[in-house]
């Protein structure tokens, strides 16, 4: 049988027939995020080679610090806030787009007042993601920008 | 070299770095369209399998009816419009999700009111769109939804 094509609805940043599920489960290198897999996971999307979710961070809260050979496509459609990306931190503002490269450390954070929402398309197939070693949180951390914001378990 | 990460910053949907391009060149299959590449064309993104790109349609604008074997996965980030997917035509609105599954024609179409802007991914190997044969056309054509909506070349 041939794939259907389908479109999935929002509404208030949630999605049409799309479970909203905890960010991950286990740790405490994260924070208050939650995580909808968006296109790409029902029977009908098996045609594509990626995944689109939309991961949600309340404010004060944070996403790993990790690593991973697969990049990361990002595109901020909820609020701002702030990402760690290897060496330096940046800015991130609505419908920002930010290139994760392979194996670049990286964590996203939201401000104090608000959620910070964001697109994330990856590979299907790609490897699991690596937490710093503490060497490399030492390494990562002269940057004294990094070192304010990071969070590692 | 390793890859470098980037963060590509909107403002009034332009990007940071990006060049707004014309849709396509040549035909009259579609009409008012621009396409901006926003992840994946740069050197330093050579990691990503697939692109994203931003496209823009005019009010009373649409995008070539086609088909390819690659599937799309599109966000809708401006405005509103209706999607033409096979068989069926479909209200699109702000963070809908569209997965064009593959082989099947589509043509996206903005209201005469306002632009219509959505994001969509793309494997970066993929096959050239097909234009639909009259005998395809008048397939097409025999929901009336979808008769009333079309244009081709």
């Amino acid at each position: 049988m041939a794939d259907r094509s389908t479109v999935v609805r929002q509404w208030d940043f949630r999605w049409s027939g799309v479970v909203r599920k905890q960010y991950k489960t286990g740790g405490e290198h994260f924070r208050a995020i939650t995580r909808q897999t968006l296109l790409g996971d029902a029977n009908d999307e098996r045609g594509l080679n990626n995944l689109l979710r939309y991961f949600e961070i309340e404010p004060g809260g944070y996403s790993s610090l990790e690593r991973h050979q697969h990049p990361h496509m990002v595109v901020v459609i909820r609020g701002r806030g702030r990402v760690i990306l290897g060496d330096r931190v940046e800015p991130i503002d609505h419908l920002d787009c930010v290139y994760v490269a392979p194996d670049t450390f990286h964590q996203f954070h939201a401000t104090d007042r608000e959620p910070l929402g964001f697109l994330c398309v990856v590979d299907r197939e790609r490897d699991r993601p690596v937490l710093p070693t503490a060497e490399e949180r030492a390494r990562l951390a002269e940057n004294p920008a990094v070192a304010k914001l990071m969070k590692s378990g």
